[in-house]
């Protein structure tokens, strides 16, 4: 017999809620056991209250779930809690939550820089979580603590470099151009219609800054008592940020460059990535994807409606790896935006989080 | 009382070939004098022949021509032929014109590498026309020649790149991503509309290759004599191409590094590139814009839809200039792909060849 | 030495609001002479208070004009007053404006049901103008009257309809299905970029029911004395509209019926259309089309990317007439929603109240 | 155990064909036995003979799979056949296949109007296939025989009509306007991109006509012994056909008037449409739909993007069901159209033969 864990979505009526909503909604591990939005919304019913905006149907089995505020109490039975909050209002909320001692694993920028909160993309750097283990051992009257999934065109771009660096060493260059779908934008109203029809929109407020920085925080490691983050300061990274018309699934032109020289091979790197398997799948999680990383050998991929939706959207695919005149390598990087770069990551972590018994 | 220098056009039922058929109906210097398509086009009236794709209205003046086929009788009385022929049936044709006598402003790829012929933007290295006019001066007897009109995605890449070396010197490093727009591909069929909506796909087939090379010849130089192309080989290149869902206007996200260190500062940058005036405009060539480069200083411009027809499609907008974390600088170009990247440079061409007097 | 009319313009930093200035920033017979939007803009130069969304860039002209509150007092010394207000307000303002003996043209719907208000679409049935010009004779004393103009939709469907009742009486059934572009909506936020990507909204708040009315007025005429409108109530039309991913023109599937039976013939309808010149044309006005409707012979066409243009989107395109297996004829039309449905038709109208000297 | 029936798939590399190998692949009933196309892919492997252009991955189980001739002896042991082969070469293929005893179910045009085989849209009116039953029961020396698909946008037109005709007797009008999805051209090269970019196309050649046509046949009877389709030639249909930026899906906004009169109510007309069961879910046909008719009341929907996979695409969702000015009633329909308009139908009637005992 099946014993549930109480899950929670704070921001439950947004894009990101939404999604929390369909993954969970049918999940084996976890229940919907409470879920919150703003004020207008509380005492509603999940279906009055909410402008579902899915391709999936809403699942009948959350239509008449009442929509709470984000308050503590609502929340306070929960083993976990996921949050979808608007950065304006995610601050507080998940704050108060941790320190009455609810575990928040949030896709709001606010605490991604905190170092004492891991920073998780679950295909990729799933042992900085040992953070959190660490400390959970140490102190057995914690319970509360935050995890914070990354930016979505980071998701993407690290799932596929963390495997190299961990096998060749760090990188010293790495140079993205990003061409981003709406979705990532939310839907209320998101991007303005006019803005995305016959055209590109070169700038998204805050996402190459986010990029740049979170990608050494990602790529870098813990020190050995697992207390301390260590960013990897001497790695540089450039990003160019678009937003195009593609509804779902982040494609990115990187190039980059290996610290140590001579860099690996073209068929090392390849054999590298098509060989890796992430922790979540070595621990039999139910989302984790068979392959973390397609590689795919097709002149004209990947493509984000033909490839976004591989291994259920948890996958990324990685196609053009050829050398780069300038750095070692350049490639394209396809990963599902709404997927692997936000809610879906979220629910893999708590995935990793309940296999690793920390929850 | 204007005399007419007469113009021909081969491929004139094309993509290109349409949009010099555009620019040349009413043009106050060029004639329409014969127009050439395939064997089966032949003979028919043009608004017969022609499945017209351009947003302008076929020019009732046109209607009526009479297409021949591209053989030499047919053209031998133009004053200059503009070539909107394919690659495949280009090199033989254009061949044979020149061998007869003829000027030929070419589109395609075939001579672009040819040591003897021209590679030119016509708002960026029209300098590189000397040695048209060396070599005619020292051969009298010397009529026909060739030029060929770049690359569309390495036009706008290299319009606000000139005038920095011109006035900074040369660069180390060019990195840059195009997102290109559909019309770049012609339209029968050109690129499927299943392709791009929804859709990104990240390889046009040649493309970075020509970047990578003719940004080269086209940021190198002449020799003393201006006998010979001196390649800039010591810039690297680097170059990943993107089809969008944008009908015209090319965006390109670039970083690049300047030789000689340091840098110039941002302000020098920006104030080279809005001061810069290029010889077609003071020569007072029809076409030329007002300004070749439009300095942009919205955060989130250029914009194709927006920006693209800044001086008729003359003008290359760049926005987002701002230091780059591996290079000195990064930015965003914006280049009407079929003015400035094709047919409209062949129609400014032949102006400053008229202007200086080599037709 | 020309004489300027001066020219206000309400709710100038909207979508409709820029529409109306880049039409009268260099018209040759009215001067811009007030711009008014919401309090938050007023005091701010032009270039300051707007989030410009046109594809024609701001007339420098422009840039500089303070935008002043929607006042009286501003707009007192306006010969014309062009109302671009959102129905929310613009109800109480245009009334205050009329009521203080100002000439509003406004393209809100809050007044088009008025019986003393003439509803226009400048190309069709400007002839309703007579009803202000009687007015105007027969009480010297006024001054302030308000003219309407149609919802955009209607204004595509009536464009050629109104040249076919007026030769071969009234209709009796007309049955269209809209496919509208999204700039109707404005663009804060107007449509929602998801909303329009690989989709159809198959519904516009309020739209189906303003084409079924005000097809009625204009397809209707006046009494004897032009004092009251006298409604097309025999007439009965249904629409169903949809926004689908298109910038500028409309496009509607129309069928139709003639009250008189047996109905002209096909040839006699293309022959009327062919022929019709509208009044405002007669009248020589500025802005008016060469040709009012534009009869297609193409299979396919007309199409918005390539047709909404014609005659500088005053003239509607319709194409594809042919018999209807229920009604007598179906056909496509196709009008540029911006030009001919919204701002256009204010300038058009203008032109025409000029010409027949009732401002 | 389960026995699997062998199924062959004419013209597998195409677009109708792709999804018939999708929807076969892993099929509990079927098994692909033969699969065909051109004599140029004859001979290769699937993988390789194919550019496979769904968003779903190729089943890895067809990867392998030999490409044969489209002719007879390869397909000989089917015990259906599924046809996507285009119009021009189906007819004399499906013929010889009959004529050989094979089982035949075509997406061609070819034999829709012959007098002897059934035009079926599964979910509508699977009763016409009784004339197959009964035709083999009194041939007992026949086996094979033809069974057509209707053209994508009849069956999702007629797919709500058929309950209403059944229970409230004949139409005498229906008008419908499509906007017909891309995916619906094919894709070797389908429609062009610039051809739905930021624009409609209003034409489909040979569309209207199918429509008008087909409806007449499904939403007519068998006469008593089952010998003969009695077409509905009292029926007036009429139809204008647009291509629209949708990948998948065709919207249809229709109105329609009943023969008998006074017409049935609003809460008829839906409860109807509510409670109807198809014949194949009766039978627990596998691909069946839970709801053939899906009843929307949300004011915005249906939508493509959002309803199109509403039961796997066997389900037709309709909406916005309100009284029409001119005829009974009009609403929107959305179905997909290749999967109840084409590939989809196709197995579902082949899931039919088998529940039927005819293959």
């Amino acid at each position: 017999m099946t014993t549930y864990k109480k899950a929670g979505v704070l921001g439950a009526t947004g894009s990101v809620g939404q999604r929390f909503i369909l993954l969970l909604a049918n999940h084996p591990q976890f229940k919907l056991h409470a879920i919150g939005a703003s004020k207008r919304s509380a005492g509603k019913k999940y279906i009055d209250a909410c402008t579902w905006k899915q391709t999936d149907l809403m699942p009948s089995n959350v239509e008449d779930l009442i929509v709470s505020e984000c308050t503590y109490d609502s929340f306070k039975d929960c083993d976990v809690v996921f949050s979808g909050l608007d950065a304006d209002v995610a601050g507080d909320v998940e704050k108060s939550f941790v320190d009455n001692g609810l575990v928040v694993i949030s896709n709001a920028k606010n605490y991604r820089r905190d170092e004492n909160v891991p920073l998780i993309v679950p295909i990729a750097n799933s042992e900085h979580l040992q953070m959190i283990e660490n400390r959970l051992k140490n102190n057995p009257d914690t319970k509360g603590y935050q995890i914070c999934i990354s930016n979505c065109s980071t998701a993407g771009l690290v799932a596929p470099l963390k495997p190299l660096v961990d096998k060749f060493g760090p990188l010293q260059f790495v140079s993205t151009t990003t061409l981003q779908a709406i979705s990532g934008a939310g839907f209320s109203p998101g991007v303005s219609g006019i803005d995305v029809l016959d055209n590109i929109v070169p700038y998204i407020s805050g996402e190459e800054d986010k990029i740049e920085w979170e990608a050494k925080k990602i790529l870098g490691s813990l020190n050995n008592d697992a207390t301390q983050f260590i960013l990897d300061d001497e790695l540089k990274v450039s990003a160019q940020c678009n937003r195009v018309a593609v509804s779902d699934g982040h494609t990115e032109c990187v190039s980059f460059k290996f610290k140590n020289q001579p860099a690996p091979s073209l068929d090392e790197i390849k054999t590298c990535l098509r060989d890796y398997i992430c922790e979540a799948k070595l621990l039999n999680c139910h989302s984790a994807p068979e392959h973390a990383i397609h590689v795919l050998e097709q002149l004209d991929r990947p493509q984000p409606r033909l490839d976004r939706n591989r291994d259920s959207g948890y996958g990324v695919s990685v196609g053009r790896i050829r050398p780069d005149p300038i750095f070692d390598y350049k490639m394209v990087i396809l990963s599902h935006n709404t997927i692997i770069g936000a809610a879906g990551s979220g629910v893999l972590i708590a995935e990793l989080l309940l296999a690793k018994n920390l929850i």
